[in-house]
């Protein structure tokens, strides 16, 4: 271990579990096991006023009442649903200007909608409104009045879902447009990672509320026995080792030597000291920092979002091990007093036959993504349809097409976005020309 | 009142209640504060082994272990869901034999089994399994492990929900063909009045699980000002006077007669034993019978099932009344302490854009209508797409195609039934085609 380069180690694995998670891939835990590994670990949130240069997005702060279980009709007590929303460059009602709608993800939506920068961007020359709405128990958006209260037990999280999140989107879409007079205005909706999954779903579960979805670097594959389990850190290892073979080896070998290390007395201080964990220093390395809330995930994690991983012994440059349902039910029966289910995303949304499902009912869906994210291999990476397209960048990371350009873009990424502006342009062309023709009888 | 053909007159209202339920219909009450009035009215329940001359259905009584609420993960009691199946003639998973399944609606499921005999009739030619689940909260399916458990109250009501149902239905065949080794093979939904519903409903929001839906009867457009709330006693008040306008004045005259009645001392007395209501007599006509335990419907009316119904002063021959919600509203607070949300059967399957959204995202639906039936105005009478078709009979009834044929079944009958044989067969045989295509690549 002496002649380790500790530095070099630290960096790497720091950069292991940063460099894939630019927006918000992390929080998209592998593993209830392995959740807390995984969480969470950004350098900064971004400010929607940034100083360092990036685009001032303008928004109001909306609040809007939702019920708690959409499903049901339990008596429980209503909780307020933030959103933001920008009407600016909105063309309105009668000119049937289209409602951009971002899907709000697991955390906080102001952090989503500062790193969003496409959609921001894209909006003014469509005459489009932008609506961000915030994912129900992440940032202010807390049932039961505050993370406290709503964190306190499974009791009190047992509406932390998906279908409740999509119900919450539909309801809050309906009645904006009521209010608006703008029942006849196009909605497009925007995620990135469990976003994009989101949007898609949606898509397919609401189609008579929007128009079409971007859904970025959406792993909605990654569940049951649909993808093979090493994807994940196959990918990983894959981009390391593409970059440098010697670094994917130092890194693969490097685990036995920290176990080793760990196993000599005052072992386990030395690697703290080391990797500059938080009990052991002020300037350090927090493996429990979660600037963006987004700890509601290991709940989803150990409910519905059961997405098996495993790390292959020859082809990944982690630990190996074989995915094992029955230890992560365990730890969420430990953890949460809760059994997950396994199989029922699945049902919900569909499996073996998603795509099938997709090509015969779906339509108006890009799936984006770049295949350095390792995310990408529970994604859609091919045409389904002629309106179901995949578009796929070799060199692109985790949702990187809804961030804001730079004058730095690649020509890839470039032209990623404008294929993207085409395909929701050909959306709404297809929809005001139908509007037209009914409109023309 | 001395006059007044009495005999007729108690004839002509019975009629005017039962003579359009033959099935389900009755339980579909128009609005909770008339919802007693619509309850259950039924001569006879059915058996599956009817000594006069029905065909014997022969099935398996099974149970499957739910959850009470598929949308979230509190901590509530498992329920066990009774189905009846029957696979003697099913062709097995080898030959990707077809499942029909009825999804079954506000009542004892064996009491729908026994009136669908035309699903029973067409599955041995197709070499289909036939499986009939029991809705939640109907029949032997109760959650709280009884009636009297399951309806004590608003919390323990709470997750009789429509969307619950489908869950369970998807559930259900999820784990059915999982068992059976039968993932292949394909599923055809059969439906009639609010079972009819369900399977179009189903078939849209789980296209990956159905191939198809015969939603006979179902009132799927009767929310909000979808359709016009005087449609329905409309379409009963035009079936008298199609029939005899004088009958039609008789009955439209006789509320006043009766009222006027009712006024006098002693009026409501003459007046009960007239119509032989139950307190006075003993072969009495029971407003509060319900031998197939569909009262559950009230409860669905005073949450998710909030349809509009109005009575014109000129075209209606029951007495006139508009509409009013608020007045609904107030006796589901009153007698259920739940308010209705009726705006959310909506938002979940599609409201104004229905029709759009069937017709771009969904396929293989039959609508069959008969227009003596009041529901058939609430319902698509129309085609939608080449797959998404309307069949509609001039003189039929309530879901009468699902009934057993007769000898004496009119030939446009026993068409119509061809006619959703052939679009059956249609689907199965294009998802085979498409199966088969996979193999060979």
């Amino acid at each position: 271990m002496a002649n380790f380069p500790k530095a070099l180690l630290s960096l790497l694995i720091s950069l292991s579990i940063l460099s894939f998670f630019p927006l918000t891939l992390s929080s998209l835990v592998r593993s209830p096991k392995s959740a807390s590994h995984f969480l969470g670990k950004f350098s900064r949130r971004p400010n929607h006023t940034d100083s360092l240069g990036a685009p001032n997005y303008r928004y109001e702060i909306r609040y809007f009442e939702q019920n708690l279980d959409h499903f049901s009709f339990s008596n429980l007590p209503k909780f307020r649903q933030r959103y933001l929303i920008n009407t600016e460059n909105w063309s309105g009602p009668d000119k049937l200007g289209p409602i951009f709608f971002y899907c709000g993800n697991e955390g906080d939506i102001e952090w989503f909608a500062a790193n969003s920068g496409f959609v921001w961007e894209i909006a003014p020359p469509f005459g489009a409104m932008v609506v961000f709405p915030e994912h129900r128990y992440y940032g202010e958006s807390m049932p039961y009045g505050s993370w406290n209260e709503a964190y306190k037990n499974a009791t009190t999280l047992a509406h932390l879902t998906t279908e409740q999140a999509l119900a919450d989107f539909a309801v809050l879409i309906t009645e904006l447009k009521r209010n608006l007079s703008a029942q006849a205005c196009p909605v497009v909706l925007f995620g990135g990672s469990y976003g994009g999954m989101l949007a898609a779903w949606m898509r397919l579960k609401y189609p008579h509320i929007a128009i079409g979805a971007l859904a970025s670097s959406a792993p909605v594959l990654e569940f049951e026995d649909l993808v093979p389990s090493e994807n994940f850190y196959d990918i990983v290892s894959n981009d390391f080792k593409r970059e440098s073979v010697n670094c994917f080896n130092t890194i693969k070998d490097s685990w036995d030597v920290i176990e080793l290390e760990g196993e000599k007395s005052n072992g386990l201080s030395y690697l703290s000291e080391t990797f500059r964990f938080c009990r052991y220093c002020f300037e350090c390395f927090d493996l429990d920092d979660d600037p963006q809330g987004t700890n509601g995930w290991n709940w989803q994690a150990c409910t519905e979002m059961v997405m098996p991983t495993s790390s292959s012994k020859n082809t990944s440059m982690f630990p190996a091990y074989d995915y094992d349902y029955a230890s992560d039910e365990e730890w969420c029966l430990e953890n949460y007093g809760v059994k997950p289910r396994p199989t029922w995303i699945t049902t919900e949304f569909g499996g073996h036959g998603f795509k099938h499902a997709l090509k015969n009912f779906g339509s108006n869906i890009i799936f984006s993504n770049g295949l350095l994210d390792p995310w990408s291999g529970g994604s859609v990476l091919e045409d389904i349809s002629e309106t179901i397209v995949a578009l796929v960048t070799e060199k692109g990371a985790h949702h990187l097409d809804l961030r804001a350009a730079t004058a730095e873009d690649p020509d890839w990424l470039v032209e990623q976005r404008a294929a993207e502006v085409k395909l929701i342009q050909s959306w709404l062309d297809q929809y005001l020309d139908k509007k037209r023709k009914v409109f023309d009888m």
